[in-house]
């Protein structure tokens, strides 16, 4: 048995070790296209902000550890075409520039995603930038040296992860959103100023409802980002305005892809392609609350399906069990968390839904250190199922009590029974009623009215 | 319609505002012996190290508040007696020296437990004290006055709330506890050291494995403490050896109390009296993991109780859902939760139960300030079925993550199910696997095996 795996960051290395630790026999080969593999590409962020030291701390496992456990990895290999019928791949090792062709019983593409570079990103000028790898990262800090005013092009939340480090590095940011607010993709916009606020409190130059029409430059570096709003001056640019799946490799299989872009794969991770599965950022996901084909490309998300592709190319028999759409991120010192559905979401699929906004504290109000807690609770009248939560909260990790939604949600629970529980408090947790019961409580009513 | 409330702290006034919510023509009036209401009582030890500023920051709502709703709140009223066929009770006017009869309809005792004084505690003794209300803690800071050391009985979570408390007003703490260590009643005993560490590592004295035998005094203060041990000297001793219900009225009454002392309410909080209900501390409660009736007396199971039973008494139908277990608590640097069953509580119920310990950071190691964090899961083999989890971090907040344990227990959920979940994840927030996570593909594994 030959599994190839192309693609050796979160799922094509999940998918390697499992594969190894089901089936020791297994020969299990990864082909990765750049120079590092095993790494946390979310902290990418933190690395220019400093509260991670170092690019290499980011990697979870080197080569020489992945062949130490009889895993093959090859850097700097690309693999440019793949053969279903005859069960090949070709793959072009970079730096000899050769070409070989390689067997294999089960194939896994892992290709993950790539940024998106618009055209007017599309550019030679040094110190423009996209964030993905880390090269990208490495890249983005050599163009820092120096440099006294940075240009974020997306207020996602990577624009606004890049905002927080940048000041952090003592440089002036200026954040440039096509929409009339951030957070678009995560928040309802009752939700959105709160981003804004924090961003405008720390000195981010914030412009809504700006779109970008090229970039500017001088020597061959850039200079500025041309906008309809007018010229933003910048020494570095970093474009952060989305991402798309990388499936061309499955294309070429004759692999499916769904209609939002990314591969289309059963539960088994496995593709219409005889032998070929696929994972991670560049597949399609189930989402357990709307029962529809996602495209959320995360990082539990990946390590998830590269597991279960790892195991079933082995032999085995592993199911993805689709996800809820939870999503935590920091700004400052803003923690905000969603999962499951908004209200414009579920509005979107036609769903009878009804939100409620509760504005609490993250602990007992007359204990120190007390900070708003905003939570955003929506459930769909007549079934009176809870479809999803949003937090804010200045007490950032309080936001990650997103979970207790995400894991009611799993089990597609009543609101009522989210009120039922007995969650922890202790003064300096929560409140007596934790502000996820006193919102359950009240979307229970709104519910009933 | 007459409401009678006997009781106006967690479950009396929330009874008291449901009530007259649910209907606003019932005649609703709280008795309190002493002379504060609807307090945070899991604050007091706070009020002492200067978490909280004031004792009346506790203070969640006044009588004069409360009487705006359209409650009769009277203070310094005692219910000495109760006649169940005559609906009626007998209510001491303390400082005004007058016993009266007081008509009810519906009668509510939330009367709430007592801290226990060992023969050896009752004493003239001045600086010996326990801590229940917020005249004890008024008592316990005059106490403190001048006062250089302290020696603290019982190494319950009171008991090491109060050590942290103390010794952040610069005091000497010695802390003495019968058992082999502390945190007995919450933690299994291979969590228990971690607590002990803490102590130590903060300066508190602790003595585990000590008897007290009596106290020594001069000049009517207490001077000591007299142990198997030895002598320990103290300026202030508090007595944190545990609590008992207060059910001397429903006993009279004729309402039934169940094994564990508490009272045995139905599911709407009714005793097996007419009319008569209890809410609170003082009641048993169903434990949704065991099917058993159980004695936990915390605060948010007593404000649900009370709720419960205010909509009942006023003609609502309202069910207590039960308990899991859930339990919080932060001593010094660490926080500390369980929920459901401990691995010896699961094994003493004759359960097949399975425990993983997994020790992670509580955010993703390469992060900033990532700190250890412990997790105990247990499950039971043959059904699968999760039966609780112990939690233990550097970071207290952390911990709080016990709520999906104790969400996924409240569905009787499956551990392989715990591990299906979509946890939110970002570097600052948690590793890619949270910890649960982990946690739960072990124990899935173990159970298997």
């Amino acid at each position: 048995m030959r599994i190839v795996i192309v693609g050796g960051v979160a799922a094509g290395m999940s998918a390697a070790s499992r594969a190894k630790r089901f089936d020791p026999d297994a020969e299990v080969v990864v082909f990765e296209r750049g120079d590092f593999i095993s790494y946390g590409a979310c902290g990418l962020p933190y690395v220019l902000g400093g509260a991670v030291g170092e690019w290499d701390d980011l990697i979870a496992r080197t080569p020489a550890q992945m062949r130490g456990r009889g895993i093959g990895v090859q850097l700097g290999h690309e693999v440019t075409g793949v053969d279903a019928e005859a069960r090949t791949v070709t793959v072009l090792d970079r730096a000899a520039g050769r070409v070989a062709t390689e067997p294999y019983d089960r194939l896994l593409v892992a290709t993950g995603v790539s940024a998106v570079r618009p055209d007017w990103a599309q550019t030679d000028l040094a110190g423009v930038h996209v964030l993905r790898e880390i090269p990208d990262g490495q890249a983005i800090a050599d163009s820092l040296k120096g440099a006294g005013r940075v240009c974020i092009v997306g207020g996602g939340y990577i624009g606004l992860e890049l905002a927080e480090n940048m000041c952090r590095q003592g440089l002036s940011v200026v954040l440039l959103e096509r929409n009339p607010d951030v957070g678009g993709r995560v928040l309802d916009p009752e939700y959105r100023p709160r981003l804004l606020d924090e961003l405008g409190r720390h000195g981010v130059d914030v412009r809504c409802g700006t779109t970008v029409e090229g970039l500017i430059g001088k020597a061959g570096r850039v200079t500025g980002v041309q906008t309809d709003g007018g010229l933003v001056r910048a020494d570095v640019v970093v474009v952060a305005v989305g991402v798309k799946p990388n499936v061309d490799l499955l294309r070429a299989a004759g692999a499916r892809l769904g209609k939002t872009g990314a591969a289309a794969v059963d539960v088994r991770q496995q593709t219409n392609v005889d032998g070929v599965y696929a994972a991670g950022d560049n597949c399609e996901s189930l989402h357990r609350v709307t029962r529809r084909r996602v495209h959320i490309p995360l990082g539990l998300t990946a390590n998830r399906m590269g597991r279960i592709a790892g195991i079933n190319m082995a032999g085995g028999d592993a199911k993805f069990p689709g996800v809820v759409g939870t999503s935590i991120f920091k700004v400052f010192g803003l923690g905000v968390a969603r999962t499951g559905l908004t209200q414009g979401e579920a509005a979107a699929l036609g769903l009878n839904a009804v939100s409620v906004d509760v504005t609490s504290t993250d602990h007992a109000g007359y204990y120190a250190d007390a900070r708003p807690i905003h939570v955003r609770l929506t459930g769909e009248r007549g079934t009176g199922r809870l479809l999803g939560g949003q937090l804010v909260a200045e007490n950032p990790l309080s936001v990650k009590r997103v979970d207790v939604i995400a894991a009611h949600l799993h089990s597609r629970g009543k609101v009522e029974d989210l009120f039922q529980m007995d969650l922890a408090y202790a003064p300096p947790f929560s409140g007596v009623w934790d502000v996820l019961l006193v919102a359950a409580d009240r979307l229970n009513r709104a519910l009933r009215a």
